[in-house]
């Protein structure tokens, strides 16, 4: 195959030293006269920028990865539609990766880093093994992890506090009266599945409600995986009267299998997702969702990045993005009704978000 | 910064020649002893496989892309589910991008093809312009389209057959008594939009009904604009008892506005939407919709991809899948109640896939 224009054919064809060329190519100030011969000479010959010869260059390849566990879930959709343009407006281009959070593919995304076919990774793994922090330590590039990582990892990360808004829901629930409250959860080995678990027996316990096993069930983070489990529950323990569940996708399986089953929503059985994605607003009834700052955690894991990369010496920062409920039909039928402005509103309860820290 | 391992230091660390080094790495035959020596060498050398490296050697990324026109239309969500594990079994890579339908951005991912970052592209523009065909023909890696392209234009191509699949919904909306089917588009300079526009008014035809502008709205395929655009025609022409939608998400925004409307689905109102979508049997009511076969089109694109691969010269071809109607409550109420099998079954009315042609 026949090579394609390189500097030195550009030199020749504009007339002007090789020096020149590079310094043009790589946006360094040089004479008007010699930018537009270079530039006249370069499109003449197609010159297409070549990643190859960049990268052996300078190292940068002005493209950058975000690794999401599941492109179903709309919360990596909220996250993309705001690293894709902050990224965008640094001059990046986004590549997206979507691993099912297989570890094996993640780790394949973490070694491909030393391909240096992107500047560096965004990755949002639901499971941080091991060789997940071994991979991060040793990266060829920076890398920024949304989710929970070990305390003491050298790496940026942005976390959401699932904890807080777990209490958030269960604390609306118990106020409308509800005491027999279902959980319906993701796999207890993943980081989300480990930490709601734990803030539901937590919140509980707050409000002086027994913690019983028998309205507790563990699916996967998917709508049907969500109906099956919540049907699951259900014949077992007809009486709950709310059921809270892990992810939004777990919660319109939930709604499925209550109307299926002929029970009112809220009246019977009031249901409250989590993760606050379009698809909340958009269900029938509008689900009741603890948001955990998808948008924010994208737009703050896009900047730490851009940060890392214009500075490679700091130290790792932690961004946590405080949760808030978003109040809808599925808990507060009538509320809703009464204040709803437009198809995607709700009342909100908001906590500022926690401003950038310092920590590791 | 200091250089990493290289063919060469694996070579001297090994104690073998560098061509064998070269075949260990190539996966070529060679002798068990030497395989495990460079094998050795190479992780006590912490060696990555160089994308640089690589492509200068063999031109071979291992990773192919597909640049989606919505991340958050669900029809690409059932393409990448598709093409993902077809091109992971053949030993690559998914990277994904999110145009958002902008011209400018498939042009650069078109371009970025000369960076060699990927060994290929399966790209689904909305809006195919000049700009597109010169770029795909002289495209340093092989793309292949899914969606429409002027006949002649030498490209791997996978096309839907949407006027076809407005004629099955137009059909069934007749047979169920219909006779003023209003019109929910897209926008007319898309290939999709105008394809639709002009099987819209064939079937109507037909079918012996007149074409009324009053009952045709054009939007955008997304929800919002979907509920904004039957919206407007629900005000202008109250006495329709039908809506065809060019998406799901239109489809979904019409069926927000009928409730809000006190409108009844489909006593009142029937609702058709097109792509079939996992939303289409998630909806409440669940939504009638023509599949494009959406599934089927990622699996032949990735299919056509990796033949072309294998042979860069043959004839480019054109596979076209067939589409069908699904049937579920939004316009067939009853039936669904007495019909349904599961939470995303329906009726259907299948028409086989066309085999892959030689043409054009």
């Amino acid at each position: 195959m026949a090579e394609g224009p390189t500097i030195n054919t550009i030199a020749e064809r504009a007339g002007v030293s090789i020096a020149s060329v590079s310094r043009v190519l790589n946006g360094l100030p040089t004479r008007q006269e010699t930018v537009r011969k270079v530039l006249a000479a370069a499109e003449e010959l197609g010159y297409v920028r070549n990643a190859v010869a960049r990268s052996l260059k300078s190292r940068r390849t002005h493209q950058v990865a975000f690794a999401m566990a599941d492109i179903g879930n709309p919360v990596y959709l909220a996250m993309v539609r705001q690293i894709q343009p902050v990224l965008k407006a640094a001059g990046y281009r986004l590549v997206l990766h979507s691993t099912d959070a297989i570890v094996a593919d993640e780790i394949d995304v973490l070694h491909s880093l030393g391909e240096r076919y992107v500047d560096g990774l965004i990755m949002s793994p639901l499971r941080v093994t091991n060789e997940h922090l071994k991979m991060i330590a040793t990266a060829r590039a920076p890398v920024v992890i949304i989710g929970s990582v070990p305390e003491g990892t050298r790496v940026d990360n942005v976390r959401a506090d699932s904890r807080t808004g777990v209490r958030l829901a269960i604390d609306h629930l118990y106020e409308l009266g509800r005491r027999r409250i279902g959980f319906v959860n993701g796999p207890l080995d993943t980081v989300p599945g480990a930490a709601r678990a734990a803030a539901y027996g937590e919140a509980l316990k707050e409000r002086g409600l027994p913690y019983d096993e028998e309205i507790v069930e563990v699916g996967d983070f998917y709508r049907a995986e969500g109906a099956r489990a919540a049907r699951a529950l259900l014949d077992r323990a007809p009486g709950v009267d709310a059921l809270m569940c892990a992810n939004d996708l777990i919660a319109l399986g939930a709604l499925d299998v209550l109307r299926a089953a002929g029970l009112r929503v809220p009246e019977d059985v009031a249901v409250v997702g989590m993760d606050d994605t379009d698809l909340a607003a958009a269900s029938w009834p509008s689900l009741t969702s603890v948001s955990l700052g998808s948008a924010e955690r994208g737009k703050a894991a896009a900047e730490l990045l851009l940060d890392r990369l214009n500075d490679m010496d700091s130290q790792p920062r932690v961004v946590t993005v405080a949760p808030r409920l978003v109040i809808r039909a599925s808990t507060a039928g009538e509320a809703a009704v009464l204040g709803v402005r437009g198809e995607t509103s709700g009342e909100t309860v908001n906590i500022p978000l926690q401003s950038k820290g310092g920590t590791p």
